[in-house]
This record gives C-alpha cells, sequence and structure tokens, in this order.
C-alpha cells in the first residue's frame, strides 16, 4: 500500500516538466509512471531511441528460463495496429537500423533514425507496450529461433557451456546462476501462456524508461512522448523487484569442464562482487580500478606484466568487473597459459601475483595512468550518442538513478590508492570464489 | 482439466472398499481424495497415526525457503477446536508420543498411542488439517524457535555448514539445492502470510496420505477415517506438483570448506543419482546394492576393506544412497583419512578403488552376501510396524504407489551383478559429481 502511494506522488510531481536537467540531459516522468531521459547531441540529425523495461532473465518465474529473452524476439510480432515485423521494415525504409537486447536486469528495445522520424518511432514502440497479438504459430516459429540460437552459441561452443556452469555454480540461490538464453530442457516448453504472462506482468508504461538521444530538444520529446505513451495505462498492481538473494558463501568451489573440442585450455575465476548501489558508488568505483589495474591494457597491468611478460607463463591474463547489475555480481580472473605451461602451474602464479599484490600495493605511476585512462574514457565515451543513452538505461533499469549516472564520473576520480586496497581486500576472499578449468576431453585433471 | 477428471474417476473406484489388499496391508481412497493405507500387526494394542502431506521443502516458492518446516512448527499452534499445545498434551496424557518431520519431498505428523484412542487421533489431526489459527505472535515466537534450531544444528556444526555448501553445489536448478531448514536470511522474513499460503495451498485432503499401522482392522479405520477426515472438503484447483529440472550437469565441481572448528577433516563427493520411478524400480534397486557393497558394512566392503583395513589410508570408509525421493538424488562417498593421511592422498586412493571397482566388478561370493543382507533387512523390518508405516508415507509422497513398496523386495532381490555395474558406469560420470573437502581454517590446499 505505501509502495503505491509512494508512486502517486511521485508522478504528481514530474508531470511535464523537467524533473532533472545537468548540462545536456535532462529527465521527466509522464502522469503513467513512464521515466524519460533526453540526451542532447546535435552533431548529426540522428536520434536513438530506446526503451527499456526493469524485466530481465533474473526476474522470471521458476522453471520458464529464457522467457524474457523469449519474449523479446516475439516483440517482433503482430500488434493490434501493425503487422509481424512492421517496426523493422518502417526503420530500414526510413534509413534506420533497430534492435533489441535482454539482460539478467533488462529488456531494451531500440532504434537509430533520423531525428524528424522519432514521433513515428515513439508511436510503433508504444503501441508493442500493450498491444501484442500472439498466435500459437508464432510461439512455435520462434521458438524454434531461440533454441537454434541456443544451439549456435552456446551448446556449440564449449567455453559458453563452461561460463554457464560457472555460473550456476557461482550463484548458490539467486537467479543470476540461470543462462539469460535460458536452459535448453525449460526453453523446449516455453508457451503462449508463459510469454504473455510475463509480457502482461512487466511490460507497462511505469515500469520502463523511455531514452532519447541525439538532435533533439527535450520539451519536443517530452510533447512527443506525452502524446504517444501518455495514454498508455499504468499497471496499478506493479510489485516490487524481488528476488530471491544469496546466503553466505562459505566454501571455495572448483570446476572443470572437459569438452573435446577445446582447443585453448585456460583458467577462470570468478569472485562475488558488491555491484554499484544507488547513492553508495565509492566500492564499485574502486573495483573498476581493481580490474584495470590487475588486468586492463594487457602490457601495462600486474597480471599482464607479470605472468605474460615477465614470467611468459600465459598468452593473456585479464581481469573483468562490470559494476552496473542490480544485485550483486561478479569480478572475473583470467588466465590464458602459453602453450607447455600447466593449468595448474598458472594458476598458482596467478594466485601468487594476487598475494603479492596484496601485499605490495600499487605503484603509484601505475594508480596515476590508471586514473587519467578512465577520465579519458568518460570523456570519449561522451562523443558516443549510443553509448551514453545505453548508459542511462543500463542503470535505471538497474537500480540506479539519472544522479547516480552523473556522480559517477565524480566517484571515479575520487577513487584513492587505499580505497582500491581496501575493495581488493574484502573481494579476495577464496570462500566466494568459484575457479573454472577449461580443457580437452584428456586434460590436466585438477 | 484432464488430471482433475482422472481424480475424480478415481475416487469413484476407490470409495469405501479396499481398493488394494496384499497380506495385511490395505489401501483406500476416501471421496473427497485422501489417501488410506493401513499396516496390520497385532503383536501389542498399539498403533500408529499418521499423516503425510505431498508438500516439502522442494514445494516451497523462492524466496520463503524454510517455510515448509516452518509451517510443521505451527501446526502445534491453536486450531478453531483446540487449544494450542493441546494434541501433544492429549497424546502425553494418554501414554503416547507424537512428532512431526519436514523433508524436501513431505511434510508428515504422527502419534503413537494405544490401540482405542485412534479415533481421537483421527479427531485432532483432521482438525488442523483446515482450521489452523495463526496470530502474529505465534509466528514471532516460533521464528525465534527455527532461528535457534538452525543455529545449533547448521550454524554451530561445520560439517552441516558443509554439506549445505556441497548441496547447494550439487544441484544447479533445483530445489534439492536449498536446505530444508531454510537460509538464514530468508528464515528471517517469513511471515504469517508465507505461512498461509504454503498451508492454504497445499494442506488439504486430497494432497494428503493417511497411514495408520497397528493393532487395528482396516474396516474399523476406514470407518474412522470416514467419520473424522471424511467431512473435509479437498481443494479443486490443486495443481501438478511441478518442479524447476536438472539441466545437463557438465563440469566436476570442487568444494573446500574451512572453519577453525574441524577436527577431523575428510573428503566427500556426491554423484547426481536417478531415484525409484513408479513401475521402474530396477535402477535404484542396483543403486541400493552399489553403496552396500562399496561402502556398506566396514569390514567387508570394498572400500572399507582396501582403505581402512588394506591400505589404513582411512579410519572410515563409507557409501550412502537414498532411493526414495521424488526427483533425481544424490549417490554418496565418503573417506575419512587416518591420521597423517593427506587428503589428497585420500581422495587418490577413493578414485583408484572406484576405478578398479569398475575394472574388476564385482566378487561374486560378496553379491551374494550383500543380496542375503538385504533380503533379510526387509524381513527384519517387517517387525517395526512404525519403520512400515514410514515406509508407505514416504513412498506415497515420493511419486511411488503402494504397489511399488510392494514391489520393492522383489526388485531388490531381481538385482544381478550385471545390473549393478551397469549402475555404477552410468552413476560414476565425474561431470555430475561434487567432491568436498572439510579442514580446518588452516588445512590443506585443494
Amino acid at each position: 500500500m505505501r509502495f503505491i502511494l509512494a508512486g502517486v506522488l511521485a508522478l504528481g510531481l514530474g508531470v511535464g516538466s523537467p524533473a532533472t536537467a545537468k548540462g545536456d540531459v535532462s529527465s521527466f516522468t509522464l502522469e503513467n509512471g513512464l521515466e524519460v531521459v533526453v540526451v542532447e547531441d546535435h552533431r548529426a540529425p540522428v536520434v536513438v531511441h530506446m526503451l527499456w523495461y526493469r524485466a530481465g532473465a533474473a526476474d522470471e518465474a521458476p522453471g520458464v528460463s529464457g522467457i524474457a529473452h523469449f519474449l523479446e524476439h516475439l516483440l517482433f510480432k503482430k500488434t493490434k495496429n501493425f503487422e509481424a515485423g512492421e517496426l523493422s521494415r518502417v526503420v530500414a525504409e526510413n534509413g534506420g537500423s533497430d534492435n533489441a537486447f535482454t539482460s539478467q536486469d533488462y529488456t531494451a528495445y531500440f532504434q537509430r533514425v533520423a531525428a524528424d522520424r522519432l514521433g513515428l518511432m515513439m508511436e510503433m514502440e508504444a503501441d508493442r507496450v500493450r498491444n501484442l497479438v500472439l498466435s500459437e504459430d508464432d510461439i512455435a516459429t520462434e521458438r524454434d529461433v531461440i533454441l537454434e540460437e541456443r544451439a549456435q552459441r552456446t551448446d556449440s561452443e564449449p567455453g559458453a557451456l563452461f561460463r554457464e556452469q560457472m555460473n550456476a555454480a557461482a550463484f548458490l540461490n539467486h537467479p543470476y546462476g540461470i543462462p539469460v538464453i535460458g536452459w535448453r530442457h525449460e526453453m523446449e516448453n516455453l508457451s503462449r501462456e508463459d510469454a504473455l504472462a510475463f509480457y502482461e506482468r512487466f511490460y507497462a508504461p511505469n515500469n520502463a524508461i523511455l531514452v532519447v538521444a541525439g538532435d533533439v530538444k527535450p520539451d519536443e520529446v517530452l510533447e512527443l512522448a506525452k502524446t504517444y505513451y501518455g495514454p498508455l495505462a499504468p499497471t496499478p498492481d506493479l510489485g516490487a523487484r524481488e528476488r530471491v538473494q544469496e546466503p553466505p558463501q562459505l566454501a571455495e568451489r572448483r570446476l572443470r569442464f572437459a569438452d573435446p573440442r577445446v582447443s585453448q585450455p585456460y583458467v577462470l575465476r570468478t569472485y562475488q562482487a558488491p555491484e554499484r548501489d544507488s547513492g553508495d558508488q565509492a566500492e564499485a568505483a574502486a573495483l573498476v580500478y581493481l580490474a584495470e589495474i590487475l588486468g586492463g591494457n594487457g602490457a601495462t597491468s600486474v597480471l599482464g606484466r607479470a605472468l605474460q611478460f615477465d614470467e611468459q607463463i600465459a598468452v593473456y591474463a585479464g581481469a573483468g568487473y562490470r559494476s552496473v547489475s542490480l544485485d550483486d555480481t561478479s569480478f572475473t580472473l583470467i588466465v590464458v597459459p602459453a602453450p607447455d605451461v600447466a593449468l595448474k602451474d598458472a594458476e598458482a602464479a596467478l594466485d601468487r601475483e594476487i598475494s603479492e599484490f596484496l601485499e605490495a600495493g600499487i605503484d603509484p605511476e601505475q594508480f596515476e595512468r590508471v586514473k587519467f585512462q578512465i577520465r579519458a574514457d568518460d570523456v570519449y565515451a561522451q562523443d558516443d550518442v549510443y553509448a551514453r543513452a545505453e548508459r542511462y538505461g543500463s542503470a535505471l533499469t538497474s537500480g540506479l538513478t539519472v544522479e547516480d549516472v552523473q556522480a559517477w564520473p565524480d566517484a571515479l576520480q575520487a577513487v584513492t590508492a587505499e580505497d582500491v586496497m581496501e575493495a581488493a581486500r574484502a573481494l579476495f576472499d577464496e570462500r566466494k570464489a568459484v575457479t573454472g578449468w577449461l580443457v580437452p576431453e584428456d586434460g590436466e585433471e585438477m
């Protein structure tokens, strides 16, 4: 009850006038709850129009894994007002491009077209928020498509199967352990009812974020959004977005995936890691540095220098961290051993380097280089209007706000070497880690 | 729709007369769907009265782990017709005992009393199928009790925590990976609404099995059951019992649990294993032999003889398999190393023995001894009226029928040595295994 009231109050405040505007980014909320973010960039007469839903694979009900992604495919079918495929055809006829993507935390649809076609895009996108018409034929046809997609991208790729099994081991309770594409045995049974249940529950203006970026004015976007998205009724009983959470991870896990198709074995390790939280982005910012310092730019990173150049144990060593996520995420280390180096020795070298790093701390010169690089990356990113739109959409569907996105560059620049070491000490807890080996069928025993 | 119709037809057939009777076991189905199994044993004027629900921890909704067990506790609170604790008090005053238990597949309530008190037991048990009255005080009080139960049985026992983390690693998708007691962070939030939702969904005469064993006649039991349980209305929309199933397990997993409280390290390995299926119990029967042959009776089993007596590597080596389970279960091997033997060496010895067993096959004399022992166990089990009742209740809540239970001793006796080897070859697939080490804080690295 409290939740619904708060929603109504928030809508009342946001109606019709910019709620936030910093530099060239503005945001509004329509009366029906649709959030709108406008990123101005007038260098070319082009606009990116994106609709993001706060609904991804991790919001699926148990047993219907893959339904979020399946529905993404189905949204290109017939609606009450348009024929199947008509949106994509109109976009192409207007010289634009369109696509869609599904992650654990969101599903998003976008078009890139000439700026004067924005109204048409909104008309067609708004239509499929509510008006999808699904036949059993659509289900049968498109289910074959996603099964084939799984066959090609996962089942025929030992590395993808390996990462899927790693992921399942990394999460004891949370749905991030289930693949976005879905488990095959569940995908085979996905039905029209399953698709409509997900659609009716999550596809609503008050569960979506509209991001428009490019050669547009905020007022024009607001007027168009009111015209096309405004008439959509909100879903009144939209519940909180609650997922099951992890219990304490108490035991170091190891996993060996053997497949005759593997030609290049490697070691992958993931640690449970915090994500960016709204109003509290400091630890995540420190982890971005940590990934860069340990495993960014091969030649100069801690792991790259030690394992690839000094010891020549690895042909590649890297680290990865995705800070934008609704719930706890993973920090990843990878070592691809040089020919004739055993995985065991490659892993031991990795462990040794991490230990030494925790003792020795960060080289001040490297830290300054990374800090400068991060700032430069941010400046360059401003040039890519699509990337800027994507940044707002992914953040706002992952529990962050426009303010968080705007505070992020400063949060990154505020990180100190000691912050990074503190985050590293908290992160490298073997009990929260999974170590995986990808090997050929007759490969090294763990 | 088909499901409901089939149910109605079955009820029509079963009303009022024994549907099945073999030896001293009879079974009926009341009009409201309650199944009744009667096991006659007139050696003592005692009766065991058990009510089993087809609802266990694996039937819980995501995020409310522990609710099945929590509800079991709450069933001893007030009902419309009796005070809190009254059932247990009446049982005790009549010189009997009572209790309840929850597993992944069932929740069961039982009393053992003088045979002439059966009607009274039924009156009180039938009352709490539908008439539970829960206050917020009950919730708060009893939630503290289950949290304390978890603290004592799990959190303060490194071996229990270890097995919990093993279990989470053993199942990639299926709820058997979630502990029956619940994850602490979810238990802390279990509410009255959660308990009532589980109660209203699963506690129904057509989702229960009444097992009465002891000094009773089937006709008397049927009459009493009709009197006391007959008036309970069935739940009309009781859905099928569907749980998410496992994807293919493709990667061998290893896990190391370190805890300063560990005084005796050991190696545990679990393999994904089939369970008894209705009408198809042969493979499970073979696995019962396999567990006995490999790790039964210490002195004469394959692992016991090799690891404890010949090589003196272990102080204990065993194997375990629980055949009764609704979905795929686990086959377990354990080696507790002798002092000064490293876990690595203990595990290597285990692997060597399994390999040798797969090559050498079963010693015919040992096979005959085990076969005889299994038959003897079955004969002795007939003496324990409580165990006989338990056997029917657990089987009927795990997808088996009265006929399956009665066919089981013959299925066991029909097993050949070649059946066992075939089951062993299918079972020992490292991709479907988790190997765990329990070690002290500064224990051996994996």
